[in-house]
């Protein structure tokens, strides 16, 4: 295991690399994390400890190439606020198509706090949909704060990137299943029983879903609030109407 | 409208006091939280304007004192990346005692996360809970990223801050009622009808809830997840909860 100098050039690249994502890469941390997607199989083709602490063997031998930082060198070089002394380079994940085969997926226009996509991700996961889609202009879905958020799930949700609303939701129809869009102005959540496949579009945070993308939409859903209250957070709204079709 | 320079003495407390939170005051930007907060009757003890944006003269009108700065300046200033010109500093809510007369209140052990804490208070709002009660060591419900993320809701909700766990539980139990900790391991969510008034432990992101909490409860309750995933965000769990409990 190579030790890297505070100056080495490689150091002063991963940083640039931390700051800046590059296509084709992704950085992420956290000990957890990091253990977690050599469990899932993903290959670390590059991993960097900080020196003194203690690391999963697993981890060590599951990588590519190892470096060995100093502590306090490390404590700058991590994208997030609790790095815990392990950040690895792993492939980023290609665009998957999702084929509207069956099952339920979740269609993001516009979404912008990558808290937000990351624990949509996250919900899609742990409630059992199919896909994730994401429309153009949406927040990186590989930033280190998305994949956080996401305790590393958007490596193993199939993400379609780049996605126009109006063709996926013609796909989901000619498969004979049903888009939805996810309007304060819907019919209430209680009797809403979709037929899948089910895609269920969901707008960004304050401005919620275009005219197009709710005219796109085979009908609306709404999760009934208080009166005087207007909205729910965007992934809250979105495990709600994930955990509904989960169980109806 | 005094206009302030650059360099006045009240700019530069002001920034003292948004870069750290001083007791009994809460500063909030962004247009619609503002005007939100002036239909709901807060006070505006102090308003900063960015010059040459136009302003709702509700909002102008409400003001106790209202002073005007650069625009440039106003960038500077502001606690949170969109702050759309308009700044304002309101009195800081007193902790409220949930008495456990009725309803739910939801119970957060050590949360950490702004955006989580505002999220779920959030949801309490809209979804109809009565109190949101907070353990020592939580973040902090009035910081500018909560106050943003809950959309104001931190004015609305009842908040009981410093509870502690054991004693909440005996509370809402001496009311007849029942204390429910969100745990992996507990119960199917699909049978749950707990007893009113009905309080939710929820713990910290990554721990959960401490095993003093646990067993301060009546019964655990849990979301089934898919197969190999552990655990859904914290603000997301809160609200699928909350609205299970709003609609049985």
């Amino acid at each position: 295991m190579e030790r890297l100098g505070r100056n080495s050039v490689r150091l002063k690249e991963l940083r640039a690399r931390v700051r800046e994502r590059r296509p084709g890469e992704v950085v992420v941390d956290g000990r957890r994390l990091v253990s977690d997607l050599v469990r899932w199989g993903v290959p670390l083709l590059e991993l960097y400890v900080a020196a003194g602490s203690d690391h999963d063997p697993a981890v060590i031998a599951g990588a590519l190439g190892v470096w060995q930082v100093e502590a306090s060198v490390f404590e700058g070089l991590a994208p997030t606020r609790h790095p815990q002394g392990v950040l690895a380079v792993v492939p980023e994940p290609t665009s998957r198509r999702w084929p509207a085969s069956s099952g339920v997926a979740v269609f993001l226009e516009g979404l912008q706090d990558p808290g937000n996509l990351g624990a949509i991700v996250r919900s899609a996961a742990a409630l059992g949909a199919a896909a994730v889609l994401l429309s153009e202009g949406c927040a990186d879905p590989f930033h280190p704060a998305t994949v956080r958020g996401s305790a590393g799930s958007v490596f193993r949700v199939a993400l379609e990137r780049g996605s126009a609303v109006v063709e996926a939701a013609a796909r989901v129809r000619a498969k004979g299943g049903t888009a939805w869009a996810a309007d304060p102005a819907g019919a209430p959540l209680a009797g809403w029983r979709p037929r899948r496949p089910a895609l269920l579009l969901l707008g960004a945070e304050g401005a919620g879903l275009s005219a197009a993308a709710v005219k796109a939409a085979d009908g609306r859903v709404a999760i009934p609030l208080e009166r005087d209250v207007e909205s729910l957070n965007v992934a809250v709204a979105a495990g709600i109407l994930l955990q509904h079709l989960r169980s109806t």
